[in-house]
């Protein structure tokens, strides 16, 4: 495959993935877990996907300072420079920013894609033709792409993209962005056809990224625009810039600062059977079950009556269940979780909660 | 506290406990387990009740020759001499019977009370004087004597015992033995005063007992008969003896045997604090309780909506769970049980579900 080299990609995987723990713990979040059981984390397949399009040398890692080792060691084949690191966590729009003055001080002509790590995607040629798709658009037009799934299912935990204006084939503005809908709603949002799953996949210019941040976002990008000439393009000077600014950012999603206050947002409709495995009840929904509707992950069990539930215990053991409807049963490094799978959304309270009476063991 | 030279102690240590698999396995049954967490296991409990009363050269062990190592382990004050071992399973009549056959031969004029090594006692003098009162019993009567202690609640797990006329103070002839009663009976049988629960303690004169076999399970006795003179006296011989000769034994339990067909049986009513901790719920109940119901073995639990369960996990864990009602939460050595209390009737079938499935690794 053709790969231009103007093309780049930042991986963001400075996430800590909370809402798997046990499973996803502060020193290994989820994106670094093979939870698919195909021998490469999440991380290391969002980067093969990529691998495919964008040169190796363009691929970009941006993480808290504490998974650089993880990186490194997941990703031997990544250049050591293109992992750039966090001091502080400040969600997405100061991480993109930091990516985005990295890379226009490399290559003003850069058009970049920007990929969450712990995604999945099963169709990857339909994936990359979507990319390619995405890269010609914002290499011709002064625009913000974001990729709107096909949703396949009134889920309520995803964000919507409402579609306006089509402006070519697969490619339209955007009318409005929609937080989490109650379940009616969101049926209503599929069967109108007009509705599309917020994957918080982005593709633009690196300049027109930084010019979005300094109309939308000015605080953010002012904390960029005090490096001196030339700190993006030497290591030692932009370390030492990061470490003294970039906790002076204010911690503001990329979506909230810019997606949804921008007039050039556009939305690219895609279908390659994607899932955030946000939860859970997601990896539950996308993995083959046995015949009572249980799902296993690295483990043997034998249950009885027991049905919709999933069980994810690392390390060879048998878990013997009984009288279990659709529970979380998971377990990994010192704890053992069992919860609803409806009482997902308890999960960060209780890693909150284990810290408080615990402290940073089991977090 | 006098200890009289003929008075002697079976302690029947054999059993696998299968009804608290996993904690209790056939490697390291429930009686060698602390599970009081005093620091002492049920076995050396026992050892410790008993050795007040009769002297330590005159308790006995009899179990499976697979627990000599654990019972010499746990116990460097037995003799080693002590310690018959069984080459097979064949229930209770057939290990009282080596038993009566042995102490005979040492000591014709032997008294001895035959104790399970898995039974809780609260009040050690209260069992002290009922013990010492049965000796004396038994040491004036040709008598089979068995315990029954005073019922708390309408227990349908035990066995009950219906006294009959009264021979002296706390001691009557048997009437009856029930089996296991539906919860209306029981709650007759407590209300009656008549019925006390039947806890498989048993006191009697070698002689007695060995008369009893002859007369009631005159095919159990014929097995030790065989013995030429001198046998029980010389360890290698009763060694040879035993392998050769006790697989041929029925297996049968020393009830149905004997206690239930003869007519010298005595029961001596007794108020010790018992409990035969026979199931996971038996040891929910005598377990102290934190607020929401719950109780914990050594494990730390964070609970949400979750009341009347007992967490046991072995090694040192957290385990979170939410909205879990009257469940059992047992984990040790590979294996974790997650079964309503209702339904630990069906545990010793998975155990069985799991040795057919998965060999001998985790019984």
């Amino acid at each position: 495959m053709e790969q231009s080299q103007h093309r780049y990609c930042v991986i963001m995987c400075g996430g800590i993935g909370s809402r798997f723990w046990p499973y996803s713990r502060v020193e290994r979040p989820k994106q670094f877990i093979d939870f698919l059981g195909t021998g490469r984390s999440l991380l290391q397949l969002t980067f093969d996907r990529i691998s495919r399009i964008v040169p190796s040398k363009n691929i970009f890692f941006i993480t808290n300072e504490a998974y650089d080792g993880l990186v490194r060691e997941q990703l031997p084949e990544a250049e050591p420079a293109n992992i750039l690191l966090e001091p502080a966590r400040r969600n997405t729009a100061p991480c993109i920013a930091w990516a985005a003055w990295h890379i226009a001080a490399l290559d003003p002509q850069a058009s970049m894609i920007v990929l969450p790590s712990d995604h999945v995607i099963t169709r990857e040629d339909e994936f990359a033709a979507s990319v390619i798709r995405g890269f010609e658009f914002v290499e011709r037009n002064d625009a913000l792409l974001t990729l709107g799934i096909t949703p396949v299912r009134p889920e309520t935990g995803y964000g919507y993209i409402q579609i306006g204006q089509s402006v070519e084939e697969k490619i339209n503005k955007v009318k409005t962005f929609t937080e989490k809908p109650p379940l009616d709603l969101a049926k209503v949002f599929v069967e109108s056809g007009e509705f599309f799953w917020n994957a918080g996949i982005f593709l633009w210019r690196a300049d027109v990224i930084k010019a979005a941040l300094f109309k939308n976002a000015p605080d953010v990008a002012a904390v960029f625009e005090k490096a001196s000439d030339g700190v993006f393009v030497d290591p030692a000077k932009e370390k030492e810039f990061i470490e003294k600014e970039f906790s002076s950012c204010v911690s503001i999603s990329i979506d909230y600062a810019v997606m949804e206050r921008a007039d050039n947002v556009y939305v690219e409709t895609v279908s390659f059977g994607w899932s955030d495995l946000g939860s859970w009840s997601a990896l539950y929904d996308l993995s083959p079950k046995n015949g009572d509707g249980n799902v296993t992950q690295n483990c043997t069990v034998l249950s009885y009556n027991s049905h919709g539930n999933i069980f994810a215990i690392r390390g060879e053991k048998l878990i013997v269940a009984e009288g279990l409807e659709d529970y979380i049963i998971a377990e990994a490094d010192g704890v053992l979780l069992i919860c609803p799978k409806a009482k997902e959304q308890k999960i960060k309270q209780m890693v909150i909660d284990a810290k408080m009476k615990f402290g940073d063991k089991y977090e």
